[in-house]
C-alpha cells in the first residue's frame, strides 16, 4: 500500500466535485505506475455504471488489454457499493484500498461484505485509508448540497 | 412478464455462443419496446465489464438519458453475478426476470441474494423464465468447449 495513490485518487475525487458530481475517484496502480484514473461522472453522463471504480476498471482492461487485473491495485475514496464490488471481483484485482467507510451502501464490510463469499479468488482488502480527507470531503459536498437547495 | 423478450434475451445469448463467449444474453425493455439489447462479450474484447446485463443498461441509460431504469424491465438468460446485480441495483431497474440458475455465482438467491439487501428500492426478481432453454445453451457451449480442448 502506498498512500500517495489514495492521494491520486482523492485528486480525482476533487475533479468530481467541481463538477457537482458526489466526490468519489479511483486509480489503478500496475507495476508501481498508475494505469487508469477516473473519478464519479453518474449524473453528469445520466449514466447508472459511472462510478469511479467501474470507469477505472474500463480503462485499465483497455490499457492491458486483459480482463484480468489481478496484478493491479485498486485505490479508491470511498467504500464500494455492491456494482463496484462485483466489478473488482470479476476483474480479480489483487489489492483494493479504500478511504471513507459507507455504512449505507459499503459492500466491503460496512452493509455487508460481499468479499467475504469466495469466488476462487482472494483480494486483500483494506478500508480507512486517508479516512478523514476522504469522507470530509464527501460531507462537505453534501452539507453545500443542502444549503443550495 | 413476457415469455418473447426472454426469447430475444436468447437470441443475444446465441450470437455469444456464435463467437465462442459463454453465451448470456439481455434486453431492456421500455414501454413494451426493447430499447436496450446486448450478449457477453468478455473475451472478445479482453473486459471484465463486459457481460451482457452491464453492456445493456450502459445501452439503455443512453437511449433514455438517464440513470435511472425504474420504468424498465430487464431480461437475462442467466441469474447475474454480483457485478450486474449491483448494477441493476443501481440502476433502479423495476423487474428483472432470468432463465437459468447458476449456483456458483448467482447473486439473485442462489449463491446468495442480494436483492434480499434493502437500497431503498425493491425490485421484483423472478427467475427460471425459459429455464430449459437457456440453460441449455450454456451446457452445450461448455461440452463443445470442453471436447475441442
Amino acid at each position: 500500500m502506498d498512500i500517495r495513490y489514495m492521494q491520486e485518487a482523492l485528486k480525482e475525487a476533487r475533479k468530481a466535485y467541481k463538477k457537482k458530481e458526489i466526490p468519489i475517484g479511483c486509480v489503478i496502480v500496475y507495476n508501481d505506475k498508475i494505469i487508469a484514473r477516473a473519478h464519479n461522472l453518474r449524473e453528469g453522463k445520466q449514466n447508472s455504471l459511472y462510478h469511479a471504480e467501474v470507469l477505472a476498471i474500463n480503462k485499465a482492461c483497455k490499457k492491458l488489454k486483459s480482463w484480468r487485473l489481478d496484478m493491479c491495485d485498486l485505490y479508491v475514496t470511498l467504500e464500494p457499493c455492491a456494482m463496484c464490488s462485483g466489478a473488482i471481483l470479476q476483474s480479480k484485482v489483487k489489492n483494493v484500498y479504500f478511504g471513507a467507510y459507507d455504512k449505507k451502501a459499503g459492500m466491503a464490510g460496512s452493509r455487508f461484505d460481499m468479499f467475504s463469499i469466495r469466488f476462487n479468488y482472494d483480494p486483500i482488502v483494506c478500508g480507512g485509508v486517508l479516512e478523514e480527507e476522504c469522507s470530509t470531503l464527501i460531507k462537505d459536498f453534501f452539507k453545500k448540497l443542502r444549503k443550495e437547495k
